[in-house]
C-alpha cells in the first residue's frame, strides 16, 4: 500500500492560490463560512479518507458485492462510511440551510469528494450518488417529497440513485420504455426495467430512493415525453413505518473494477404495485435529469481523476524505493544502481501522470468554481458561467476519463512486473479507471454533445466565452519569462481551433450533419488538449508569480515542478493536437460512407 | 462468447497474398513440404484452438492457478493441450528433422501461434516456451543435453521456460546473482533466486526444465560474467528415473490478467543440491539467450496481436447485432433503432482495432518470414536478413503491445457497459492485453534497444535497409490509383524519419549520450507508426492488385475492406508522427536535467 493517494498541497494550491475559492464567502449563499472552516473541512475529509476508505480500498475489491434472494451484500465499510457521512453532514453539505444542508461551496466540496475518491473509488460513489439523488427532489420536488425523503438521504440512512438505463436504451434514452400510469392517489402505478443501476440495491442503507425516468401513458413519443419520478424500494406508509414497493434487484454485474459498489438490475411493478411519485411537470424529465446529469459528469471526470491522482502517488513513491540500472552516462557495472526516478525515461513517465493528474484537477475545480458562481454568484455574470459551464462539462468528462486511464497505465508500467501484480494498487487502479469513459454519457456521446451542441449553441456564444477566456489566460501569462513560448504556442492552437471548427461549421451550414459530426470524438480530443494546455498556463501563471518571492525550499520545488509539468504538457502534449487538426480537416467522411459489410470476412 | 476469435481468410491472405509463404518450400530445409501441408496445418491448428483453448478462455481466467506445497495447481486443460501439442507435433515444428522436428516455416507457424494466441492466449503461452527452450538447447547444447531433455519437452512431457528476473535484476541483468559453481561430475552447483519466471513450476507436466542465466564464480562483472544453464526441476538419475534437483517453487503472482499461467518465484540450491548444466560456452549466456530473446520479443507482439484479434471479432459481433439510436440525417424518434456499426464514430473504433490488429499481424509474420529467410534462405541473403529483423524486433515487440491494448480497450467501449462486464470477453482481453509492455523486455528498453543500439549499429547498415525496403514498397504501391495520396504521404514521413534521426545521431556524435537517447520511447513510437504505414501500404498493394479480377462478392468487401483500412491508418493514425516529431527534434532534454526534487510535494 503506498503512503500517500493525494496531495493536499497541491489541493491547497488550486484551492487557494489558483481559484481563490475564499472569495466565495463574500457571496450572500456562502457568508456564514470562511477559510478556517474549508481548512476544517478539508483535514476531516482527509482523515475520513485516510482512516476508513483507503483502508477498505483492496478488501472492497477482493469483497465484491454478492446478490442473495433479492439483497445485495456489500462491504460493513459501507454502513459505516455512510452513516459516518450522514452525521459529518456530508451529504447535504452543498444543500440550502433551508434543505438541512450546509450551504458549502463546490469548489470546496469537489477538493473533499476528490480526497475520498482518491482514496477508495468505489466507496466514495454512494455518498455522492445520495447527494445528487437528493439535490434533484430539492430543486424540482414537492414539499411533501422533499420532507418524506431529503432527511434519511442526508442523513446516509437511504441512498439515492439515478435510474435511467433499460435494456434497449443505453445511449438512447429516446428509447425509454418503462411505463407509469396515473392513479387518482397522488402517485403513478410504475412498471418496467431498468439496468445498471449504481447502488440500486444494498444492505448498508435501510431504503433505496431510485430518481426513476419513465413514460407516463399517452406520452409524445422521443425524449419529449419522459417524466421523472422517485420510485422508493421502500415506501413509506401512512403511519410512520416502511413497506415494500414491488421493486426487485434481479440481477448485479460482475465487473472489470470498480467492484466495491454493486450495480444492479431492478424490475419494478412485477405485481402492478410499485407506486411512483411524480418530480415537478409531466413530460419535463429528461431537463430535470441533466441538471443532475451535468454535475454528474464533472463527478465522472472528477472520480477519474481520483484514481489516477492515487496511481501517481503510488508508481511515484515505488520509482523513488526501486534501484534498477545505473545513469546512462556512467555505466559503470560494478558501480551501485540508482533509483529509477533518476532515469529520463521514468521521469517522463511521471511528469505525464502529473500532466495529466493536475492539469484535469485544475479544469474539474475549475468547473466547480463555475457552478458555485451559476448558483450562488451575482445575476449579471450568471448565464456566461452556465454557459462556459455547459461548453466545458462534456470536456471535463472526457480528457480525465480517457487520459486518466492512460496516466494509470503509464503508473504500471513504472513499477514493471510489479505493477501487474496485486500486491500493489496500481493493477486495481487500472481496473476502475476503465468505467469513466462509459458511464454517465460514453466518450463518443460526449463529443456530439461538445461539437453538435455546446460549439453550435447561442451562435457560437459559448465557444466565443471559452476562447476569450483562454485569451486572456495568454495575456496574464506572457509578462513571465518562463512562459513565453507557451504563450506562443498556445495563441497558435487557438487559431488553428477557429479554422478547424469554422470548417466543421461549414459543413453543418451546408446541412451534411453526417460529415460535420462524423469525427467529433476526435475533436472533443482535440479541444480536451488545448483545454489543459490552458489550465497548465493558468496554474504555471501563478507558480511563476509565487516563484518571484519565495524562500521556502519545499514551495520552490512545488512551483518549480509546476513549471517543469507545464513545460512537459506543452512540448509532449500539445502537439498532439496538430496531429487531430490535420484529420479533422479532412473531411472525407471515410467512415460516413464506408459499407459495413467491408468490415466481412 | 462471440463466435469468431480469429480471421483465416485474413491469415491465408497474409501467408499466400502477400508473403508468398509457399515459395519457402523451395529452399532446400522446407523442401518436404507444400502449400496442402501448410493449410492442413492450419485446419488442424484452428480446430485445436476452437474445440480445446477457446472454450476454456474463461474458466482458466477464473480459476487461476494455486500454490499447494511447493506445486501448482493449473486447469487440466493445460495437459491435455500439451499432450495434444506433443502428439500432434506442434511443440518442435520448427526443429530440424535432426532434433525430431518437423522444420515448418516459423511463417506459417506464426500464424497457427496467432490462432491459439487468440483463441487463449494463457494457454498458448505453455508450449511456446517449451519451443523457445527446447531450441536454445538444440541451437547451443551438447548432444547429451540435447538427448536428456529435447524429446520429452517436444512430447509435450516437460515444460521449458526462460528464467532470467532476480528480485534487483529486472531490467537491469548484468545485476544477476544467481551463482554456478564448478564441481568436477560435469555440472555446477546453483544457488539462487528467479522472479516473474513464466510456467516454472506446474502440475500439467512431468518436470520442467529452466533455461537459466547464471554467474559463475570468478566470473567478469556485469553480462559479458552470464552464463545459460539448463536447470531441471527434476534431474535424470543414472538410471531412467528422475529426482528432485533443489529447485523449489516459493511463491506465484495473483496477476491483473493473463491468469491462466502461473509466474512463479523459483529457490534454486537450498539444501546447496541443486545441479545446473553449461549450455554452449562459459560467459556467452546473453548472447544465447538473446538469440531466443529475438524471437520471444516477436512472440509477444503477436501474443498482443492474438489478443486484440480476438477483441476486435467479438466487438465486430457485438456492433452488428446491438440496436441502439439512429441515422443522424434521419432522426425519428418513432423509427426503429438501427444496429450500431452504421454509427460513423462505432465504424471509426472498429477501423482502428482493424488497423492495429491487421497491421501488427503483417508486421509480425513479415518477422517470421525473415526468421525463415535468416535460418534456411540463401547465404548471400543471411545478413541483410538479419540486420532487418533486429531493426525490427523492438518494433515487432511494442507497436502490437502498445497500440494492442488500445485497441482492446476500442473493443471494450463498443460494447458499453457491457464493455466492462464478464458476460462477454471484453473485460478479461483487456486485462491480460496489459502484460505485454512489460514482459521480455519493456517499452522503455525497446526505445532504448532501437535508438542506442539498432539504428547505429554497422553503420546505420540496418536503418538504411529499413527505409530501403519502404521506399520499394511506396515504388510498387505507385502505380495504384487508390493509394496515390498514401505513397506521397509515406516519402514525405520517411524524409522526416531522416531528418529527426539525423538531428538525434549529432547528438550521439557528439557524446550527449543521455540527450540522444532521453526520447527514445517516443522514437520507438514514431518508428512504430510509420513502420505500420508501410505494412498497410503493403497489404493495399497487394488487394488493389487482387481488385483488378475479382468476381466474387466476400473477396471483393475483404479487398474494398483493406483499401478502406490503410485510408483509414493513413488519416488517423499517420498523422501522429508529425506530433512524435516536433517533440524529437526539441532536444532540450526536458527529462534529463529535471532535479528529481520537482516531484516532492
Amino acid at each position: 500500500m503506498a503512503e500517500i493517494f493525494v496531495s493536499m498541497r497541491n489541493l491547497n494550491f488550486l484551492l487557494y492560490e489558483v481559484l481563490n475559492t475564499e472569495s466565495l464567502c463574500t457571496l450572500p449563499y456562502f457568508s456564514d463560512h470562511d477559510r478556517d472552516i474549508f481548512d476544517m473541512i478539508l483535514e476531516t475529509g482527509l482523515a475520513l479518507a485516510s482512516e476508513e476508505l483507503y483502508p477498505a480500498l483492496a478488501s472492497m475489491d477482493k469483497k465484491a458485492p454478492v446478490l442473495e434472494s433479492g439483497s445485495v451484500r456489500v462491504s460493513p465499510v459501507v454502513r459505516e462510511l455512510l452513516q459516518a457521512c450522514g452525521e459529518g453532514g456530508w451529504i447535504g453539505a452543498g444543500a440550502s440551510f433551508q434543505h438541512g444542508g450546509q450551504q458549502l461551496p463546490d469548489t470546496l466540496l469537489s477538493a473533499v469528494r476528490l480526497i475520498l475518491g482518491a482514496a477508495n473509488y468505489s466507496a466514495s460513489v454512494y455518498p455522492v450518488l445520495s447527494t445528487g439523488a437528493a439535490q434533484l427532489i430539492c430543486s424540482f420536488g414537492s414539499q411533501e417529497l422533499i420532507d418524506a425523503y431529503v432527511p434519511n438521504m442526508f442523513a446516509g440512512l437511504w441512498q439515492g440513485t439515478m435510474a435511467m438505463t433499460e435494456p434497449h436504451a443505453g445511449s438512447s434514452l429516446t428509447d425509454l420504455k418503462t411505463r407509469a400510469t396515473p392513479t387518482k392517489r397522488g402517485y403513478y402505478l410504475l412498471a418496467g426495467q431498468k439496468i445498471f443501476i449504481s447502488c440500486g440495491e444494498h444492505d448498508g442503507v435501510e431504503n433505496v430512493v431510485n430518481l426513476m425516468l419513465a413514460r407516463i401513458e399517452g406520452a409524445p413519443a422521443g425524449v419529449k415525453g419522459i417524466s421523472l419520478f422517485v420510485v422508493p424500494k421502500l415506501r413509506p406508509t401512512t403511519g410512520s413505518g416502511l413497506e415494500p414497493n414491488d421493486v426487485v434487484c434481479t440481477g448485479i454485474y460482475h465487473k472489470l473494477g470498480y467492484r466495491g459498489a454493486p450495480i444492479t438490475q431492478l424490475e419494478m411493478g412485477e405485481h402492478s404495485d410499485c407506486r411512483a411519485w411524480l418530480v415537478g411537470e409531466e413530460n419535463h424529465g429528461l431537463r430535470y435529469m441533466f441538471q443532475m446529469m451535468n454535475e454528474a459528469r464533472v463527478g465522472v471526470g472528477l472520480g477519474a481523476t481520483a484514481i489516477a491522482t492515487a496511481a501517481y502517488y503510488a508508481s511515484l513513491e515505488y520509482t523513488k524505493e526501486r534501484h534498477q540500472g545505473r545513469p546512462i552516462m556512467a555505466k559503470e557495472p560494478t558501480a551501485p544502481q540508482v533509483p529509477i526516478i533518476e532515469h529520463a525515461d521514468v521521469k517522463r513517465m511521471l511528469l505525464f501522470q502529473r500532466a495529466v493528474v493536475e492539469g484535469s484537477l485544475s479544469l474539474i475545480m475549475y468547473c466547480s468554481k463555475l457552478i458555485d458562481q451559476v448558483h450562488a454568484g451575482p445575476e449579471e455574470g450568471r448565464e456566461r458561467h452556465a454557459l462556459l459551464l455547459d461548453f466545458l462539462t462534456p470536456i471535463a468528462k472526457t480528457y480525465p476519463s480517457e487520459m486518466g486511464i492512460l496516466a494509470v497505465s503509464t503508473g504500471l508500467q513504472c513499477l514493471g512486473g510489479y505493477g501487474y501484480c496485486d500486491e500493489f494498487p496500481l493493477e486495481q487502479y487500472y481496473r476502475d479507471a476503465r468505467i469513466h469513459p462509459i458511464h454517465e454519457g460514453t466518450t463518443g456521446i460526449q463529443g456530439m454533445d461538445l461539437l453538435g451542441r455546446k460549439v453550435t449553441m447561442k451562435n457560437g456564444a459559448a465557444f466565443k466565452l471559452f476562447l476569450g477566456k483562454v485569451q486572456q489566460s495568454i495575456e496574464n501569462a506572457k509578462k513571465h519569462e518562463a512562459l513565453q513560448a507557451e504563450c506562443t504556442q498556445l495563441s497558435d492552437a487557438l487559431v488553428q481551433l477557429q479554422n478547424v471548427t469554422g470548417e466543421l461549421l461549414n459543413l453543418a451550414a451546408a446541412g451534411k450533419t453526417d460529415l460535420f459530426l462524423a469525427d467529433a470524438t476526435l475533436y472533443l480530443e482535440y479541444v480536451g488538449i488545448i483545454t489543459m494546455a490552458w489550465q497548465w498556463l493558468l496554474q504555471a501563471t501563478v507558480a511563476e508569480a509565487a516563484l518571484a518571492n519565495c524562500d521556502d525550499e519545499a514551495d520552490k520545488n512545488f512551483y518549480l515542478g509546476k513549471r517543469t509539468t507545464c513545460h512537459y504538457f506543452f512540448r509532449y502534449e500539445l502537439p498532439k493536437c496538430s496531429a487531430l487538426a490535420t484529420r479533422l480537416l479532412q473531411t472525407d467522411g471515410l467512415t460516413v460512407k464506408m459499407d459495413v459489410g467491408l468490415f466481412e470476412d
